[in-house]
C-alpha cells in the first residue's frame, strides 16, 4: 500500500474521449492535475486536462515521457496494446492492473474467468473455424450471436445468427478474427452495477441502474432499477466477488441480465462505464471521482445516492434537442465538446434528477 | 440579442483563481472550451482550461490576442483595470457589462446605486479626510466601519471604529485611499441570493443561503436559509430589481442582512460568489453553469434545488481535515489545486448534501 496522492499530483490517463474528459474533471475536484495520452489532436479530454501527449501507442519514447510526467496511470478503454503497458509499468503503477485488462480484452477469457468464480454467463463456445461454429450452433442453438473475441464495443464486431443457414455470413463478418458464439439469454431487463475497490481492498457499489440499449448502444439508465431486494444484494455481492478475484483497484462496470433463473453476467468493463453517468447528479461522489479516489489511494465514497436519476445518452443528432433540454427543470446536461456529429456517435448525455424532499 | 454559442466556442475568463476554475469546468459541461487570462503561472483555472494567456493586465498585445482567441469575455473578479476592459470591448462582448463593474468597483457608487433603486443599505458617508470622518461619525455614530472605496475583499482594507478616539488610527489604515464610513447594522443573520439574468432578459434565482463569516471570510452557507416566505420573495425581487437596472448578463451575488426592519443590502458582487458554491451539489444547473449559460446566450436553469446543502469553506490548514472529510457520507469535496497553503487562503470547500426521498 502506497501513500495517498495529494494536491498537485498528476494522474495519467490513457485515452482522450469523454470518459477521460470526465475522469479529468473529477480529478481536478480532488486537487489533482491530469495528463492525457491520446493519438488524436483536439480530443474531448484534452480540453480539460493540464497536459496532453499527442502520440501513438507504439511511440515508446512518448510513452516513457508520459509515464515519467505522472504519478499513476489509468485508462478510459480496455483495448490498450500490451506493448504500451509493458513500457509504462516499468515506470509507474497502472491501475486497474494488468490482470483486469488481460481478462476483459478477450470475451472468451472473460467468460471463463466469470464461470470460474461460480457466476452465470450466457452459454458460449469458442469459434475459430466453420467446423467450430457448426458444433457450437448444435449445442447452443439459434438464435445466437457471433462476436469477435477482441476489440468489439457498442455492437461492433457482432453478427446475429437467427437460423443455422446464416452461419456462413456471420463467420465472414468476423473477417478471420477469433470469435465466440453466445446463446441468447431470455431476460426481462438489463441492469448494471458500478462497483469500486480501493487500494486498501475496501469495496463500494453504486445502486444498480436499469439499462435500455438500442442497436447495441446504451440509450438510457434509470436508477433505481427494478430489482427485488435479493436481486439487489446478489448484484452487489457478485460485483464484489469479481473485484476481489482481480485484486482490482478502481471502478468496474458489470452488465447483468435479469432472468427468472437469477442474474447472468453479460460483460464486465475495467473502467468507468456509460451506465454509471447518472452518479454525476445522483451522488456526492460520482463514478469518475470514485475511480480517481481508488487509484490515488484515497478512501472510497460510500456510493449512496441522494436522488433518483434517469440518464439519457445523446447520440448523433440527438444534440438537435439540446435547446429544448436546456429549458427542462432538473435536467443536467453533459456535453463532450465534440464538434463533428456522426450517426451513432456519443455526443453527450443528460441526467434528469428526481428531487427528494426539498 | 446574438445567437447562442455552440459546442467548440471559446469562453474567455479574466482571472485564474478557483472561481475561474469552476467556471471553466462548467463551461466544459456545455461543450465549450475556455481560455484563461491570468498573470500568475500555475493558477487553479489553468489546470482545467484549454488555453492560458499568462500576461499582465497592462499587456495590451496579450489582451488583444486573448480577445481574438475567444467568442465572449467574462471575469471571476470585479477589480479588473479599466484600461484592460477598454481594449477587450473593442473586440469581443464583455459579460456582465461595464456598468456592473463600474458600480461594484466602488463601495460608495454601489451604495448610491442601491439606494437609488429604493433598496435599504447600511447608513454610510464618503470619507476623504479627517474632517469628513468627524462629520460622518457624528451622523452615523459608533460602532462603525471604515472601508476603502475600491479594491477591498475578504475583510481587507477595513478598520472598525468602536469609539470616536479610534478614528485617527482607522484613517491611517486606509493609507490615503478614498474611503466610506458604514454604520453597523443590527442583523439577526446574513443571507445571500445568487441571481442570474440571461441575454434575453429572463431572471432566475437560486434559493437564498444563510452565511456565517469569521474574520471577514465566509465560513459556511446553509440552504435553505432561515427566512419567512415574505423575506424569501423580498430577497428574490430585490435581486431581480438590481439585475434589471444594470441590464445585467450573468450571475450576481447579493449579500443581505436580515433585520426586523427588513432586508438590508450589504454588498453585491458581479460574478459567481462563494456563497453559491452549494449549488454544485444541490441543483441540476449550478451557479457556474448558470453564469456560462447566461453569457453564452443559452436559456437559464430554473434555480430549483433537489437537495438541502451545507457548504463549508476549507481555509488554510482546514485541509488537514480532508482525509477525515473524504470518509464522510454525502460529503462532496471541491479542492482548488493550490499547493501552497497560507492562513486565510481558500483551499477548497465541502458540500454536505442532505438527501431527500431516496
Amino acid at each position: 500500500m502506497t501513500d495517498p496522492l495529494h494536491t498537485g499530483a498528476v494522474i495519467g490517463i490513457l485515452g482522450g474521449g469523454q470518459l477521460g474528459r470526465m475522469l479529468s474533471v473529477a480529478a481536478s475536484r480532488l486537487g489533482f492535475k491530469t495528463c492525457i495520452f491520446e493519438p488524436g489532436g483536439d480530443c474531448p479530454a484534452s480540453h480539460v486536462a493540464n497536459y496532453h501527449f499527442q502520440a501513438g501507442y507504439d511511440d515508446a519514447e512518448a510513452l516513457r515521457a508520459f509515464a515519467q510526467a505522472v504519478d499513476v496511470v489509468t485508462y478510459e478503454f480496455e483495448n490498450i496494446p500490451t506493448s504500451a503497458l509493458d513500457i509504462i509499468e516499468t515506470l509507474r503503477p497502472i491501475r486497474p492492473g494488468r490482470e483486469a485488462l488481460r481478462i476483459s480484452q478477450d470475451r472468451l477469457t472473460e467468460k471463463e474467468f466469470l464461470t470460474g468464480l461460480g457466476l452465470q454467463t450466457a452459454p458460449h463456445a469458442a469459434v475459430d473455424s466453420a467446423d467450430d461454429l457448426g458444433t457450437a450452433l448444435e449445442s447452443i442453438g439459434t438464435p445466437a450471436i457471433l462476436k469477435t473475441r477482441r476489440l468489439g464495443y457498442d455492437g461492433k464486431g457482432q453478427a446475429r445468427i437467427m437460423s443455422p443457414d446464416e452461419a456462413g455470413q456471420a463467420l465472414d463478418d468476423m473477417a478471420g478474427s477469433a470469435a465466440i458464439l453466445e446463446g441468447f439469454v431470455e431476460f426481462t431487463h438489463e441492469v448494471s452495477v458500478i462497483a469500486a475497490r480501493g487500494l486498501d481492498g475496501s469495496v463500494a457499489c453504486f445502486d444498480p441502474g436499469e439499462n435500455v440499449h438500442e442497436g447495441g448502444i446504451l440509450r438510457s439508465t434509470t436508477v433505481p432499477a427494478r430489482l427485488t431486494p435479493t436481486q439487489r444484494s446478489d448484484a452487489v455481492l457478485l460485483a464484489a466477488r469479481i473485484l476481489n478475484a482481480l485484486e482490482y483497484v478502481g471502478v468496474l462496470g458489470v452488465e447483468l441480465f435479469v432472468t427468472p433463473q437469477g442474474l447472468i453476467v453479460n460483460e464486465i468493463a475495467p473502467r468507468v462505464h456509460n451506465s454509471g453517468h447518472w452518479t454525476q447528479n445522483g451522488c456526492a461522489v460520482d463514478q469518475f471521482e470514485q475511480h480517481i479516489r481508488a487509484i490515488a489511494g484515497w478512501p472510497l465514497g460510500d456510493g449512496m445516492r441522494h436522488s433518483d436519476v434517469v440518464m439519457e445518452n445523446l447520440i448523433g443528432d440527438d444534440i438537435d434537442r439540446i435547446p429544448a433540454m436546456a429549458r427542462e427543470p432538473h435536467a443536467a446536461l453533459h456535453l463532450y465538446g465534440k464538434t463533428a456529429c456522426k450517426p451513432g456517435r456519443k455526443m453527450g448525455h443528460v441526467n434528469r434528477v428526481k428531487p427528494g424532499k426539498p
